[in-house]
């Protein structure tokens, strides 16, 4: 319960500040919902990603930039350690990037 | 031999501009690496990646930073596309990371 209030929140947050979440899904899949937010009203986009992800937002990145949003520009990128909770209940540490692609 | 060449000059540049490349060795090498670095005499090191060790890259840093030089602090993050050879001879794009950690 506690668990699916958690995804309703993540899923709101996410449509009010124009954020794209990177997942498993293929990266051209990223790019689409990245260049569908800068044909609705936003000017920004925050891609972010955590763990092995990362290296797939900057690829989801780079391509909505040189390919598609050419007038498109990386105006901050962040880094951080989040604190996770495994499934088995274990605490760890996992790296979590946020680029900010504004147009 | 022009092989060999391109070798020691990267060497070079590596010694240079305190820059610590980020490849298939395991995480805490390279963290080594930027601390070696920050006890010498560099105050920056610009740590690099390509494609999937991107991840890393932002490993290295967040523990280099949260857990061995709490002073140093992420300066700047670039992101841009590489266009490599293949050893088929066919170019293809990669993404890459340059994190500049300053203390």
């Amino acid at each position: 319960m506690a668990e699916e209030e958690k995804t309703v929140e993540k899923t709101k947050q996410r449509a009010d500040d124009n954020t794209v979440f990177i997942g498993s899904k293929p990266t051209m899949s990223y790019v689409l919902a990245v260049i569908t937010q800068f044909s609705g009203n936003a000017t920004e986009v925050n891609v972010k990603a955590r763990g092995k992800s990362i290296s797939k937002a900057v690829d989801v990145v780079e391509i909505v930039k040189n390919k598609f949003a050419k007038e498109s520009k990386v105006k901050d990128i962040q880094i951080k350690t989040d604190r996770i909770k495994t499934n088995e209940g274990q605490e760890m540490n996992v790296s979590s990037i946020n680029i900010v692609l504004a147009k």
